[in-house]
This record gives structure tokens, sequence and C-alpha cells, in this order.
């Protein structure tokens, strides 16, 4: 699918896109994403809030993993924070480690800028039979 | 220290804050947040964000490890998403389970309105001695 | 079903039984075991090492979440080491957070004979439909 | 230090040892212990237990992070199992991807004799300034 497609569909995952997430790359177990930072993504401390990296990641790992169709939800992730943001963008990266029938297992980084890596997060999500609700 | 003094200070965090989080209760080693829903929290399949679950809980977490002085950020968390949302508003609720000299944990459930559990949180803190940058 | 049957089954488990570990309380959902500590537990520096609380905890889950049939397996597993041990015997309880149809969600608490809290774990398993193999 | 000399200093680590770890790589900040599979690391459903690969992982982390002085202990661990074990022996490889002050964060990855991915975990270790007891 083209990257302009995939863009379009998950313009209804309205606060990513609203933070100001981008998808820049994105194929079946793979994506890339970037936020330009603003004071809006801003904690009491001055830094960027773990809501916003982790907002970020999880769209990133979202896009990857329903690319081809939207039947694949997190279950649980972690999110390891390991330096202090000191760009003014920040990327996600999100790679498929392990897909499975029914689960699946993915890492993602997120670096800013200056080349910082700011936190790394695994992923497990659980794939539906069908895209029914109460899936998991 | 009062609600409303606690409610002042953590309008810093502009993210939580914009994402329309509320403190409801707060002192040392626990706090409760809430977050009416809205359009603007849902994702792509019509559910509300894993990012905005993640936000309140991390939002929550802040509050109660950092009542008395600005000094706890988190290292690590994980979060698992146990239920859809079926309600019209959300409530973390942080407390401590653990408090050491330099690191604590934190467990953080997230209910909504119907009183359904949507997601549990185990944060990881860690202490500076001082309120110092790159403290970890 | 009685607790001798089902420590006659999960006498299966070697790694947990030549541990040292015992069941003392089991039903679906629930579980309870014990371990007499030894000085074939300790690490380099004296303690319990982590691997014998891990494999109390996961014994535990597996007990709590398989009772009535083996189909549950672990997906992912985090531990947060709380304090350490200072007593002579350990016990993990297990107790399910949330079973869907496909996954759950366990909590694992492990405290000493002195009754400090010295680890938790989340455990989040996977319920194949059939018991066969490669089941995530 | 020689790896005969970490080897030596290691044998202490007696669970991991009497389950039958081996460092065969070790330097600060990386090292690979394998275990060759015996009847004994079986649980109860035919697979290797989930606690032999947690302590192999926590293993071969303790060796990398204390390489220099053993002053550095995990603070929570998450093991994500990706696949069943085929193979006759397991080697753990751990990482340090981010090493500050006061905590670390290593990345554990075990594979079997087959070149299977069989579980990958993320650790956080924490570093005391001094060697002292009731560290965090």
């Amino acid at each position: 699918m083209e990257l302009k497609k995939i863009q379009e569909i998950f313009q209804g995952d309205r606060f990513a896109r609203e933070m100001g997430a981008e998808i820049v790359e994105a194929r079946q177990g793979y994506a890339r994403c970037v936020l330009p930072l603003t004071e809006h993504h801003k904690n009491a401390a001055g830094g960027v809030m773990g809501g916003v990296l982790f907002t970020l990641a999880d769209f990133a790992f979202a896009v990857a993993a329903n690319c081809e169709q939207m039947t694949t939800v997190s279950l649980t992730s972690q999110i390891n924070f390991l330096s202090r943001v000191k760009g003014t963008c920040l990327e996600a990266a999100a790679t498929c480690i392990k897909a499975g029938r029914n689960t699946c297992c993915y890492h993602v980084t997120i670096t800013d800028d200056l080349g910082t890596l700011v936190a790394q997060l695994t992923i497990t999500g659980f794939t539906a039979a069908t895209g029914g609700e109460g899936r998991f």
C-alpha cells in the first residue's frame, strides 16, 4: 500500500494526529513516525511528557502492525525512559520482532533529531481472527 | 498540601492538562485523576487510544510521587490493556507500593465510569537526591 | 479438583519442583506456592537470585491458570524486585485480574515469612483454543 | 579482567551455576552465557520452563553489569517469550543499552542452537554508589 493511502487511513487516530505525529514510512511490520516538539508536549518539570513518547511509539506500532488490515491491538507495552530529550523533533521506529498466528512482538525506539536514544518499548500485540469487538 | 495548591503546580503538565486530565485527590504516595472522554481521544478503530490511557496514568503517578517535591521521574512503565472502554469518563488511581531511598514502585489502575477495569500499570520511579537534570 | 490431584499433575514441572517449590493452595484463577530457602538459591552477592523469585512466581501462575486444563502459557512477564529477602521461606500468590477468551492477566506477589513484600509480577498469558504446539 | 577470573567470581551464583549455566564471554556491558538443556529444565507441558530462560538471562545480565565491581542489581525485568525451544542448548547475550550514573538498561536475547530467537528481556538495573545492603 502507498504511504499516502496509509496516512489517510490513520487520520482516524485523532489523538496521535492532533498531538502532531506524522507517518513518514510504513509497511507491514515496520513504521517510522515523527513528532515536531512544541510547548504543548511539556510536563511540569519542563521536559517532554512520558505520555507524548508513549503515544508516538504506540502510534508507530499501530501503523506497522495494521498496514494490511486493522486487526492487531496492543495487549501490553513496556517503555524504558533512557535519556532526556534535547532536540526539537522525535522519531519513533517500530519493528516487528515476532509475528505469530495470534500474537506479535514489536520493538520501538524513540530518538531525537540530535541522535539521542530517548526511550525504548517492547509491545505485545494480539491479532484477532476477525476484526470484531472485545477481542482479547 | 491542599488539593488546590497541587492542582496549580501541575498546571505545568501541559500535555496532560490540555488532554483534559484533572486531579481530584492527591497526597504523597497516592493520587486520583479523571478524564472526561471526547472525540479527540479516539484511535483509528474508534476506541480510546492507548496513549490516552498511558498519559492519564503517568500523570496520576507524577502527582502522587511528587506532591512534596518534584524529584521523582519514571524510569520504566508497563501497561496492560484489559478491557475496551465503554463509559464516558476515565479515572486513574496511583498507589505507592514501595518507596526506597532512590527508587519507588507504583501501581496505577484505570477504570471507566461504568466500573470497568480498563488498564493497569506498574511504574518504576527514580528519585534524585537533588532536583538536577540528567538524573538517571 | 483436589489439591492432591493438582500437586500430582504439576510434579511434571521438574525445574520448579527440583528447586523446592510446593503448591499449598490452588483453584482456577488462584494459587499459592511456597519455597523453603537454602544455600542453593543464592547469587554471588549472597542474596536470593532473581531467577528463584521468577521461577516461583511463574510456577504459581502456571498452576492458577491451568488448574482446569493445560492450555495457558505465559506470553510476557514483568517482575519488580522490591525488597531483599530477609526470611527463610518464600510464598508466591497468583491472582487472575482478567481472563478473556484468548488472553489473561495475573498479578503475583512474593512475600517472605517475615511478611516482607519481596517482588511483584504482572504476567500476560495466552490461552490456546486447542492444546497444540506453536500456539502463539 | 580475564574470562577465567570472571567465571571464578560468579561461581558464587549458585542457583545459575547448579542449573548448568556457563559464562562464555564477558566484559563490562556485555556477556554471553550458555546452558545445555536437560530433563531437569522441563515444565509440566514438556517445554523448557520460563524460569530457566529468565534465570539464564538474569545471570548474563548480572555478569555483564558487574564485571568490574559487584554493585548493580536488577530493579525490574520484562521477558517476552517468543518461540518454543527446539534445540538442545540455549545462549543468552546481554548488551548494555544505556548506563547512567545510577541506573542502567540492558537487552538480553535468548536463542537456541538451531538459531531460534526464544525470548527477549529488557532489564533495568540500579547501581549503588557503595556496595551496601538495602540499596534501592
